[in-house]
């Protein structure tokens, strides 16, 4: 790697700094630059139909079943509002937790782009259930209510929990005989398939999910997630969705070859269980540190705790990651696909002394 | 280059294999593939306050002057519609050409994303004039009027034409004196500057354009466009717009990378250029052939061209291209930055084989 | 009368003066007032479920046949955009006459509450044609595309103008066979009606239209539209339309009521038929007057004139009218139904007065 | 009053029936009707430049101060919206109460016809405070959030609840300093300032509520509601937003003399008081009866309360009232300005008598 492209550019940042504040802030899995690599070259047909779109439905077919159609997209808002204004009509609403990305992490795009009207329901620890759906699940044919039509649960949720397929399962029966469609934001999907150690369709396609998004960016991809069709006779017209909704790509090989590199082998597997893993050395590394309380299940790549607020200001200085609720101080560190044990280790260590040195003071 | 990947990515097209489709149709360049390899690796926070998003602001403003502003984007059509929300009231209109991209190839995504309405004028080149503004700009504090508040011009144009300096410069002193701004889609904006053989300021900044969209995918880019507020005091917040438009990529520096890479040295240029030369090849070799009509000057990467309709058909056979009108017959053909001076020679044999095939028909 | 209310209400204008300006500047018509009092006391239920509301479904039934189903909206623009979203997916366009009163008079409303994208053809009379609507019906399944789903017409048209029940046949014959449905903007339908001498059914129902805007304001309401939904098939829920649109009334009866008013014997034939007569009377009346040409058949209770500009000004001190093409010095004499044969013969004669006024003048 | 009109609408309904269901379930104020009259006759220029509507400025100011203007438009969720719309930009979003009719009753008309984010809370009566404003008033600056820039109360709540003068200006401080403006729904404003004995200035213009929703059909008109702008520097354009809401009434006369009607004299406070001093004459003729809990303070014209669910059930076949929660069983009982004492003492009756008759079953 030399430090300068040909034309100018610059390499600007020092590779060797890692933190814990997002899957976001990693960079590409080296193999999906490699697949870039090899989607170049010559001329392919924009827009999706390209030889690498083609086959990418074979892809997602061996994960998700025969019935799955896949549909490349930018980004993860863009995967969650086209994929809910799929399933509904102009007077659709969508049941959701109180803490999912699409209440509180996407600036409204549901409501601006979808006119979709969300109906939340707090949570203790970021799961929809068929009680707590029933809490909004009412209404239906009367127009002054605006209609519920979906329900939308996360895998792995933004807590770092993770359903079973059978509390999917639970979820989707109940909303399909209420009517209603089921959509999956599974930004960090392959994460839940590490921890539950079972395959992608066990608890989507075989537990009744309609359509999903698929993450690919915080697993190790540059830019891309995937809108993934379960129930073809449940969704309108992706095609026209994704096009308005700003979310179809022109050269969309590149976008398409990222997920094969990741879902044609392991590497999606590897990259997620890696993450996981990580966190779960993070967990045993601080749980027993005195002053530090770990707040939730540890089931994904995120580790949520709460410590003095003076420690947690002082170790951003050394570690990037971010306070999850300002009021109450709560954490959350993050560990992605090129997080290593060094890593974990050394902010392990960073943090007990962080912690003797407000003891000291204290 | 190996045909495949350690996760199992295989290359699955012809490199060798051009047309002159669209510069879609084209990869990435070389040197844009190279940077993005340089951005990559280690942690960089997410969501444009990476070290490459802040330095881009240099990259543009040595472009544009001290006041320019940008905010990459995943695609034109996000561009597009971010500016124009940015430049509009709700109650807003948008004066442009019938044949603008907004209003023939987005899917409707200004009036559905931005709930936007496009007052669209007839024109003979693709080009707006005050004079054809003055034919939607109307209305003004009238309720029962969506208000013009924005004309929103292409260049080079969607018909292979471009502005000069003056021209914007007349539109815009004309827009500005109506109380409206301008925006300018420029998909295909380093084509213009490669055709006027002046910096990129001098017809949009120093013209008066407000915002516009800067191409980067069509000329060499992976993925990504960028917004560049000329005016910020007419432009309202473009961080919220962007967000909610479902537009803001969150491994950003892959996409600011990839505009250092074209735009710190002259590979914006260079490709611009080369693809225009190309053009202008593919006119001369063709021109003077019996029954094929340029139709429109060549002002950019396009050449537009009558010729008999069977002898289109079989000349797709045997290279990709598009029919821009199916009524009139008439094919239009891109040039990119990788097309080269064989392919357009080679193209241009073949053009004059079919014909010579039809005329033996005949 | 006397000339106030207990509460204060003061009479603030002189019920002697009428113009030609527009059906919206006169009042209620006698026998609609005396059907307010007529629903008036007691209690109904709210939203649509009253006594005259349930009743008015048989009123239409009479008139569109037995499959029509009414809804009560507010005004013409809330009926046009419940409808043209109750026929298309949010992906739908809308072709219709560049001088379609959603396309100049809605203030963008169509894009901005619906999302929807007008696609417009010019016309010379107001009128779309199967050829016409072929210039803008294209697309199909080109993602790329807003895809037309919907033709719109207005009945009579806003140029005075009215379809024969041929010609809307061939519209709907047209439309349907290309996938799309018909809405047929009603605002002054009762005046087509009173054109063509035939029942309503027989360019509405008969001819193929599958939803209409019913005008009541303009023939003598004080307030209230009607859908008619005429094909319940193509047509997406109203009921939550209606109410998302803002178009639902709480104490309906009292809409509901001015329709049976209205439609239950004849008035809308009357008052439709007099206004229609009255614009004829002024055809007969300016049409001779040396100077003054009437541009545009007179097939409603419309009249479109040019006259020098200096006559229009000085007649408008005496005459409320509008221009209606600043340009070109076109103006628009609209009748109503409570226009007097004595308002028309002294608006002739004013309009002669001041033409001789600006002769002498020259 | 004859039974029917020379046109054919036949009074349909038995007037002497009233109920508790609801204050849209009454007529129209004998001197609102009485005022439609007046107003009648003669052409006024439509679409609000009519002298009633020009007047009505002056009532208006003489309620709000000399800073009030005044929008008349259809319905409350059309006031509504128009008014969340005038106080943000397209990425704002909207505080209110979980109970607030512009989150359940509305069928999402804010989001869908405005793009509006609406941001709940729980409250114990449907009154926000400073600290419940506090729990969704933050994410000032950051993009991911849709931005909180209005809060929106109502008066009287949902929930039959009065703010004082002094609640609600602490609650437009609060949301002043925060940058936000405030939003009144006064759907019962009238009923709130009956319950405050304070003039309708007192706990809005004065305690910087920035444009509220007066409501009118609620308080005996047959249709309409007011915009009331207190604060024009934080609006912006109602002129156009109403338009393009479709709320924009062309014989606008006819709205705004009913407004006359009511609030140039007494007859707003006259009517309210009266519902107001029905709910407590209710109120205290239920209250004491065994099984029966008033479950809220009746600062309004409703009570709202629990009984056994048959007896709600018997009592619904004599007397039409909602239940307010089917889940709890508690039950709404609305007055309004035609509630008479006898109806009151009857419906009392009515419910000893069905109580006794499940105490006798039981």
């Amino acid at each position: 790697m030399t430090g300068q492209t040909a034309g100018g550019a610059i390499r600007r940042h020092d590779p060797r700094v890692r933190g814990f504040a997002s899957d976001n802030y990693a960079g590409v899995h080296p193999e999906v630059l490699a697949a870039l690599a090899l989607a170049n070259d010559g001329h392919q047909v924009a827009y999706g139909e390209d030889d690498y779109t083609t086959h990418l439905q074979e892809v997602f077919r061996a994960h998700f079943g025969p019935r799955a159609e896949v549909f490349p997209v930018f980004n993860g808002t863009g995967a969650n509002v086209t994929a809910l204004q799929s399933l509904t009509e102009r007077w659709g609403a969508v049941i959701c937790a109180e803490s999912a990305h699409i209440q509180v992490d996407e600036c409204g795009a549901p409501e601006r782009v979808g006119g979709l009207k969300l109906l939340t329901v707090p949570t203790p620890d970021g799961k929809l259930t068929p009680e707590l759906i029933d809490r909004q699940a009412y209404g239906f044919d009367d127009e002054h209510r605006a209609q519920p039509q979906v329900v939308s649960i996360t895998q792995t949720t933004e807590l770092g929990t993770c359903y079973t397929p059978e509390e999917i399962k639970a979820i989707c029966d109940h909303a399909h005989q209420l009517g209603m469609a089921v959509h999956l934001d599974g930004a960090r999907i392959s994460n839940a398939a590490a921890t539950l150690g079972v395959p992608l369709a066990e608890f989507t396609t075989d537990a009744g999910v309609d359509i999903l998004s698929f993450g690919g960016t915080k697993n190790g991809l540059l830019v891309g997630e995937c809108l993934v069709v379960l129930s073809p006779e449940r969704v309108r017209s992706i095609k026209y969705l994704r096009k308005m909704s700003m979310q179809l790509a022109s050269k969309m090989r590149f976008v398409s070859v990222q997920f094969e590199a990741l879902l044609a082998g392991d590497l999606w597997l590897r990259s997620a269980s890696h993450a996981n893993a990580m966190a779960r050395r993070l967990e045993q590394a601080v749980k027993d540190v005195e002053g530090v309380t770990v707040m939730r299940p540890v089931q994904s790549n995120a580790v949520f705790a709460t410590l003095p607020r003076e420690v947690s200001e002082r170790l951003q200085k050394r570690y990037r990651f971010y306070f999850w609720n300002e009021a109450t101080g709560e954490v959350r560190w993050m560990c992605s696909f090129d997080t290593t044990e060094e890593d974990v280790d050394g902010f392990a260590a960073a943090l007990v002394e962080e912690m003797r040195g407000s003891a000291t003071i204290a």
